[in-house]
């Protein structure tokens, strides 16, 4: 599964979100039938000032404005790949959008709300992945002030 | 609890709504000092094709977007007034913005997610309001295709 295109582009945001000097959290969503209908990265820093609030820049949310305007069905049964577990507002943006399966890179650095998506019916896959853990614990090291403002933990 | 200034204030978003031809559904965020931090209504219609999905404009979204860029302390220990229980997506955001409270104006309509948000420890007030109950009745009578469409029920 970390070779499925979504977890690839996923991937590739979170690390487009680093060199950007933001948050390396990123996303991408696919389709039942295997196409890529949006795909973004954390936008706190880049959208907002280090010091103030910008939670409305998620990984998830950005790949789902990134989808454009399409109707209903063509979220169903999707999966949405995120590099770091979600967070309570992108859990529920999951379930309303009747995502099937979310795939997430990692969850030590940070746990979401994986519990919340499986009593919702939802698949929930923890790759454990290695680089995803090694740009948010870099992350976290170097930027401690912006990772616990953003995440308000 | 139906004279609070905020919730006045969701419920004039709600007609504003309903005026410009949208789905009557209004919000307003109230800090635990009484100060309102933004208020806004469902912008589905306004923003979108009604035959096409943009949830992405709940009431309760529009006024967290409208309060603006605030340090997340000024979130913590508020109320969120909506017209109508909340969706998945608006209950993950109240739980996400350490909302204390959030008074519901009726649930007849559309029934959210009122018992996650207690699971969560947040306050839920229904109120069972006439007004809020008849704007919905009215738009669910006259535009079937966009209330079907919007909720995705």
């Amino acid at each position: 599964m970390e070779q499925d295109p979504g977890f690839i582009a996923a991937v590739e945001e979170a690390k487009q979100g680093a060199a950007e000097g933001g948050v390396p959290i990123g996303a991408c969503l696919v389709s039942k039938d295997g196409k890529i209908l949006g795909r973004g990265h954390n936008m706190r820093v880049q959208k907002g000032s280090a010091t103030l609030h910008f939670r409305r820049a998620q990984a998830e949310i950005s790949a789902l404005e990134n989808s454009g305007r399409l109707p209903a069905s063509a979220y169903e049964g999707a999966t949405m790949y995120t590099t770091l577990s979600p967070c309570d507002m992108c859990t529920g943006a999951c379930v309303l959008y009747k995502i099937k399966r979310v795939v997430v890179g990692e969850n030590k650095s940070f746990m979401g709300g994986e519990q919340y998506l499986q009593n919702r019916g939802i698949e929930v896959v923890v790759l454990e992945n290695d680089e995803c853990k090694q740009l948010m614990e870099k992350f976290m090291r170097e930027k401690p002030d912006i990772w616990n403002e953003d995440i308000g933990v």
